[in-house]
């Protein structure tokens, strides 16, 4: 939409000059293979319907009422889950929200925040709404952190763990010495993809005061489509959460997602069966991938990245497409020869091998 | 919770300063008689639980998926209810989150926004939080907005209409005045509690590019638990809110948030019939309050705002607690002698009314 100076002169001038964040396409279409935007390809687990069924079983007298603002059922779930307090969990409308309020929380500060490179994109998005100052380090070149490079002057450190889109996971020992290293800073870590094989720094958390973990339940859990996430702190870096959370919106968790993320946590063993699941597809799918030559970053995601010498990563995306498999590329320096691959069932891998060696790399 | 400034080292420091909004009490005790927050006694149409249930019938291809991230069913349906186009819609995780937008969105100018003394008290809270100026323009002695207040140079304009927690309403010509003295500022007219008998500005988007309504879905559509809330200008407002959205959380609507307020929408005859309800309801009210002596605002809201002479407010808010009667109290400058009672059911009214008189003020 093409915007005239007249019209521009109704926003705040700060807001003229965000860009904002460009999520992965959801195409409305039906029949494409949709490996695009990291989602889970199993359903959550059969208590969450059960739990949702429930809620509306007593429709009159809870859907027109405002749900618990703080969400108290949920924190107590997600508590017991992670063998932690509920005073140690802090919860929002996808852990999109999660990090926004941790951007207002705790990184505007005098130093610019530190993280890499190739990251979560929504970070500089976040840093230009809030104003947070920042400083890019660059991963090297096999695409690692070195945590060498987080040792200086910063207002605050984020770290997707592990990476997207690279899938790269860092060990728990190199992010217990960034946290010794930067005592007066909080250092964030980012586990949207952890519950695929990296270690979470959950068990740091009452170790550390300068730790925050955010974590969502729209990839491992399935339940994208209800916007739950959530961070795990001690006290001290929740209050903060919840100090901007309440002056921003009391009541972001409604009431059928609370009782759905509540049963999704109940039910471990489904959990960690479908990761499992995925974990072993992944493994199928790099092979097979391999042996088509692909180049694939060692991952402990959900996703993989992947190149292919001699072939341009725009192109093969393009071609995936018209295949009708949809894959995410990302127009950007350093990856723009890489495609993002969510990993799908044993099913939905085999038609993206099977494309790919019978109809495009032929 | 009590923090140390050591730990206090790590909160952003404009953060250290924000005083956070303080949402209604939502007990967790049965047979409370709930008058506090505004809800609506009677349950969202039918048609509500019908569409989440058919959501949950597929469940296992759309809670894994992420959800449309702008929401454009709910944006038609909204659209075809209130006569606009979808282009002019845009909504948000309750109507607190669709404030907040706004507050980033077009308020933070050189000049301060202007807002009454007495209204919404979440306005100071997204002033402080994203570093709004305000001007804050008393109410006469009626607590009614004298309109040439609000010609002065300003940064934007914002006017509960009811008005919260006085209940009464603006007419439409003020409304157009203000409008047409200040046409390089935003003037936000909050409808929460429009459907109950004020006249909505909507019929006046078209005509200003100035104006921006925010409604929800909480009050009239017995939808609070589900946190649907949403906005109306022409397109080149509605872009900033969707800049500023995106540059905060791509996906704040989730797929049974979607589903269901579109269904309300759907639902004309059920909606009106209910705030016909609640109309009526609401002038029995008041006469029985008046009948024991109560001063009572003229209301065009689900809730209505009292005192009575020689009874100290607060104090019979306490007693009506103690008869398992919860409405609310405000403890500030001008309204500390009035009490916010939402409107319920004909039967609940008329226990806040026994109770009163049998119990209360014998």
């Amino acid at each position: 939409m093409e915007l005239t100076t007249e019209q521009m002169r109704f926003w705040s001038p700060e807001v003229r000059k965000l860009e904002p964040y460009i999520p992965g396409e959801q195409p409305k279409l039906q029949n494409l293979l949709k490996l695009n935007t990291n989602e889970n390809p199993y359903p959550p687990s059969p208590y969450v319907v059960d739990a949702i069924q429930a809620v509306l079983a007593n429709q009159a007298d809870v859907l027109r009422l405002y749900p618990d603002p703080d969400a108290t059922a949920l924190k107590e779930a997600i508590a017991q889950q992670q063998c932690i307090t509920a005073s140690q969990v802090f919860v929002g409308n996808g852990s999109d929200e999660v990090l926004a309020h941790i951007f207002k929380a705790f990184f505007i500060q005098e130093h610019p925040i530190l993280y890499p490179d190739i990251t979560y994109s929504f970070y500089p998005v976040y840093s230009q709404f809030f104003g947070v100052k920042t400083k890019i380090l660059p991963l090297n070149a096999d695409f690692e952190i070195d945590i060498a490079d987080y040792r200086q002057p910063n207002g605050g450190i984020i770290i997707t763990n592990p990476n997207a889109p690279t899938s790269i996971a860092l060990d728990l020992l190199s992010i217990e010495e960034i946290l010794q290293n930067n005592p007066d800073s909080v250092v964030v870590i980012d586990e949207a993809y952890v519950d695929f094989g990296a270690e979470s720094a959950v068990s740091l958390v009452s170790k550390y005061e300068n730790l925050v973990v955010c974590q969502t339940t729209s990839k491992s859990r399935s339940l994208a489509g209800l916007r739950v996430g959530f961070a795990i702190a001690q006290p001290h870096l929740i209050a903060a959460l919840e100090t901007v959370k309440n002056s921003f919106n009391s009541y972001p968790m409604d009431r059928l997602a609370i009782a759905a993320a509540v049963a999704s946590f109940q039910d471990q063993d489904y959990f960690q069966a479908m990761c499992q699941k995925v974990i072993d597809s992944r493994e199928q799918l790099v092979n097979g991938l391999e042996a088509l030559d692909f180049k694939v970053l060692p991952s402990k995601a959900n996703f993989i990245f992947v190149s292919l010498a001699h072939k341009n990563a725009a192109d093969l995306a393009a071609e995936l497409r018209q295949h009708g498999i949809i894959v995410r590329y990302f127009n950007k320096p350093r990856i723009n020869q890489y495609l993002r691959i969510t990993v799908g069932t044993d099913e939905q891998n085999q038609r993206l091998i099977d494309t790919l060696r019978n109809q495009i790399l032929v």
